[in-house]
């Protein structure tokens, strides 16, 4: 049987684009992609062993996610990051074929979609009305069908989505990349049940959530010196409230380097001993490939060497 | 004439109730309200001069713009946080008079509004159909008026939106409190040209972003070393791509303690050395009103005493 | 056959009293005492195996020897202290009995000797010549015998020189702790071929030797790091001219705690991968059997804790 | 009337060649030079106004001398270091013109002195005795007088001592450099009353007593960051018991770098805030003449630059 992953919904979205992506990159393109409501949905099915995966977005989309994503990676405690890929945000305007830009008196998108076109709309259609969607990829559907999901009829000439949406729908691509940012990427992350960790690859993310065991100055220095003893880089970092009171925080933080690898295990612990908790979302490889530069000084080979002439000492007295 | 405010429109959004509590905490509630369409547009009418200060949300909204206003307090550099205020993120169900819940056969509001009371949904609405909206507000204003901005007829029969948006469009309030997390709360901050600034109150916020020189291990650490070693403490910390190449960061950063004080001014200087480029957004009351807990080594008594003694060095040579 | 230990020579100085107390408190007191002409002779009978140990001063001697013991000990590179003492520097005058203070025209005694009770020499025997010998005890035997190592004739009166000295010789103390600092305490240890490590007591010493791999601004913090990120204080530290190069240095550090704990095995190790060399030369009790103050995070349970945390994530993926 | 200098005694030592080096450094060779019996006497009188300066060995002397002067700086606490300068210390065999090796039965010096050159002994003169003597030039005084300080005959035929005293007391020398060491090297300081300081060269040193507040694990670390966080480094350092309480530590530092410059002056008014007192003992020209490094973000300019930053914005707000 083959293999089923969630993913933020609805179909055809970017997050769908990120799990086709990701699948490529693994050669199990031929798994089965299920669209989930929301993020904490599509946890939940992982959690529950519905579904063997999900990607959903962690870091700077532009439909929201991050906050919610890390929330409930952090309830779904159990899960574990084992991929990321990066997805360019960029936007078509897509119509029925035959539709011309004259044709349009109206377009749709999800709310957050209309605010990264803003600039193009103004230059070509200025005159069109926004009808606000629940997605960019339901703007497109409901363009395809001449219908909304409840049935009802609607009236916009042209959808701003992805180009996975133009396509999945037969939709023609009146403009393409019409968003004001040029540069707009969004990090998805493939989550699954913990087994088998990733193996190191050279060049790794390691994802925590800790939690400082006090708000003094120099606490959350005294965590991040776990990782500048033994050479470990932050890629990420944003400080969260912790709910728990005023004050205190718990820090999401990207690492460059594998829990395999010696320093990021011995940094690990050392997180763990000085703060209020700690909670390993995974090590997978970088996105970005780029190997991790490591210095001598924090080489598994000196750890090992460091290891070594401990145990003589502890054996032999010297 | 009367002074005129900013803010993240539409109208009777949680960014209109913010810049209400701002007012009114600085006795100036007569000030003119001008609803503006995005955090960006709202910042340039500041810095163009157009009105006398602008409310901008920047941490933790349910209706996003954290990313956007960082961004866009950025790019319009002269500006200057003066001013925050804590506003709770709670939604009604709000019909037009004489409607019950039974009646309630379709439902508005932005996706983000939708997505925080799904569950409450699920609860009481079970059949109702969603329509999306550019905003809650928008939500209310469409069902108040029974047709949409462009004029279009509505078919919804409640609201998800702020009581503000309730209250200012007629609205009846069936349900209350209705969020699936009773604990949201968005930041927002008012935001001017830069002159004098609000003097030190004893529990004051400074704001700054920062790009470190370089991506070594370490490089973090030194810049938050020189916080640490003036006893200085951070309660926000985020991480954000510079854009200017691979693995460069800037940070931006909420610090507690106000420029007038010795550490924070000696701290800040400490960063511009360190750092490759250092804005200064603001130093301003603390919306919780804690006071700053100082060591003794960090007051401005301890720098003006070690200050003397180094003149007494530097003059008479002991 | 009964054990055999070094000391300093010659016989009846502060290091045979040091040594006294050494087997006393392990319930060895019938162990030889053998003195030597020199800390590096002493040293090198033990790495010989010609002798089962030997006590020699390691800080604030008033008779110099610590740069002298360091250095011996880094050249004997296999041997390990195992036991520390501190003794009260306190000097008598001492007489052949019957002689009174009216009769001493001259004394004798070491330089550092003489050094050490001018003021008492000054208000007690102001007329009195000093007469040089190589060691305190020395000037009490010479005036016991009534000549000098190579027998010539000696003419002074009175030996400026520690208690056990007097007693030893069977002169009469005319006048107890004469020096003009009461409180000079001089710490020695006992040192053997590696072997078993003294078991850990709570209350332990750790000493080092470890040169920097460069002399830039941070190297040192880098090092000292390793001991802060594990909660590890330093009672003695002193920097040294490795020989090697300018600008280089080797640091002689003591250190509160023993190598069986596992704060203590982590630091080393780290100290031994950023360092360019490093030597252990033993963790034994504390003479002043204070037991150390341990943090939470830093106990062996907090590490035991913390590799189990990481075991379960190695092997479970959570 | 010509300036009058201090040193420590007697006359011919290694500590009045320094002084003599330091003269002709500082172009006034002419100055008188006085003998003083010991440390303490040669800064009381310097304090007192007495004698326009001293010159004392502070580090690494084979005369002792360090904790004796970093003890007497303390106490004389007004006084100031102005120059250092580093004497090679080389032991030559002086005898009365004539002497041959072979009519040594006897030798003479300090015992420090004996102790080093035990090995060119045990090779050459092998049977001779040895005698002490209260210091190195008084060997060599007595044998060219034939009697010691108090009149008395003195039996030996050669003095191991510094070659100024071979010359000084017209003895000719039968071998040179016979130390078992051939690199000891003491450094002496010239010591005066506080008064301009000796201005900033780009090779300085700057020489600091501090005592830690705390003994807990990190209150030395903390003292260090101060020199870290601008880019200081240290030449030298070693604890030393306050004598205050048990665990209680201050430490003697040479750091790298003059009070005139803005990063050694913000470094010594933070470790003024953060140590329980702070000593500052002087900045004056390194006798290494190596010019100090300093990273772009610590220079002068840099601070400068910073200053003028924090200027701009507590002025104009931005």
């Amino acid at each position: 049987m083959s293999e089923r992953y969630g993913y933020l919904g609805p179909e055809a979205t970017f997050t769908e684009a990120a799990l086709i992506a990701l699948m490529e990159a693994r050669g199990t393109a031929y798994a089965a992609r299920v669209p989930m409501k929301n993020v904490d949905a599509a946890l939940a099915a992982v959690a529950a062993g519905e579904i063997d995966g999900a990607v959903v977005p962690i870091e700077n989309s532009v439909e929201g996610g991050v906050p919610a994503t890390l929330d409930a990676l952090s309830a779904h405690g159990r899960l574990q990051i084992v991929a990321e890929t990066l997805v360019p945000i960029t936007m078509v305007l897509a119509v029925k074929p035959g539709t011309t830009l004259a044709d349009v008196r109206a377009f749709s998108s999800h709310p957050h979609g209309e605010a990264q076109v803003r600039g193009w709309i103004d230059d070509h259609l200025p005159n069109a009305v926004y009808r606000p969607a629940s997605s960019t990829a339901a703007a497109a559907r409901d363009r395809a069908h001449g219908t909304d999901a409840a049935g009802a009829p609607v009236d916009h000439q042209a959808a701003v989505c992805p180009r996975l949406a133009a396509e999945r729908y037969g939709l023609e691509i009146l403009a393409e990349d019409i968003g004001d940012r040029q540069d707009a990427v969004t990090r998805f992350v493939l989550v699954r049940l913990p087994g088998r960790l990733p193996r190191s690859t050279g060049a790794d993310k390691t994802t925590i959530v800790a939690a400082l065991a006090s708000d003094r100055a120099g606490a959350l220095l005294e965590m991040l010196e776990q990782f500048s003893t033994r050479g470990i880089n932050l890629s990420r970092i944003e400080s969260r409230p912790t709910g728990d009171g005023l004050g205190l925080y718990q820090f999401s933080i990207d690492l460059t380097g594998h829990i395999h690898e010696a320093r990021m295990a011995e940094a690990l612990t050392g997180v763990h001993r000085v703060t209020r908790s700690l909670q390993f979302l995974g090590s997978y490889p970088s996105a970005d490939e780029v190997e991790t530069t490591v210095a001598p000084e924090n080489t598994d080979a000196a750890f090992a060497d460091a290891s070594a002439w401990l145990q003589r000492i502890l054996t032999t007295g010297k």
